[in-house]
């Protein structure tokens, strides 16, 4: 089996209530979707990040999914230290939950999290490291500042 | 905020004990590791999965990990309706517990399922929809066939 993860799926309470903070909120665009079922996002090259009704998803997998905080994070990635605060703020306005602030940490860099309308949390990452380099695309460059942001 | 995810960071009890399935059973090659701690590979172009020791986890994210199933899926899509079967036997030799065989489901393909040593679930699938032929490599070939492919 080679190391290559093509889909990652996460089970969600409201399908209608995802799509509203991804699409209308944070402006993604889907790549598929079924209303109520579930919705598709590409998030990396020959990656898709879906959403999948809960019911659904515990009826082919087979097994009732935990409760409490999902363990795990997703991560992504920017180009810069400035850009973590920004992306916090705008998943802030989103409608994003539990946003905490962007901190410097041991391995180097500078990310914050936020959690998503089911508690999924994703953490926005500056990482100077070369694993950092690895991730984020060269022309990746961080929402545009906002005339407000002179404010903060 | 771009559509855009680098890492997939999942809670792991045992470190070790993850290392043990997908280095020495499954194959894969670390791109980062501290023994114990963290181990990494690239599962994508610019998409690395961490599997991080789940007390640091809940350290940093500031939850408690939820027990029961995860509310979640890996996919890990093939070239050929043949690779799907392939792949979970491997998986089912590097110690995969609840190997589900593979069905043919309502969206076109096949696909079945695996769950590592913390219950994560991996979908082994073939897709041969527009969506499938999206995410699989041109280059994606499944396992060698063995020759012991032959008495099953």
């Amino acid at each position: 089996m080679d190391a290559r993860v093509s889909f990652v799926t996460l089970a969600v309470r409201d399908v209608a209530r995802s799509r509203a903070f991804y699409v209308d909120g944070l402006g993604w665009r889907p790549e598929l979707e079924a209303p109520g079922e579930v919705i598709m996002f590409r998030v990396a090259e020959r990656v898709v990040l879906s959403l999948w009704d809960r019911a659904a998803f515990e009826a082919e997998t087979g097994a009732p999914a935990g409760e409490g905080a999902p363990p795990l994070t997703l991560a992504h990635n920017v180009a810069s230290r400035e850009d973590v605060g920004r992306v916090l703020e705008d998943a802030r306005r989103a409608g994003a939950r539990e946003v905490s602030p962007a901190v410097d940490r041991d391995w180097g860099g500078t990310s914050g999290y936020f959690a998503d309308p089911d508690g999924f949390r994703w953490e926005i990452a500056w990482n100077p490291t070369p694993l950092g380099r690895l991730v984020v695309p060269e022309t990746a460059t961080g929402p545009a500042p906002r005339a407000s942001d002179g404010d903060r």
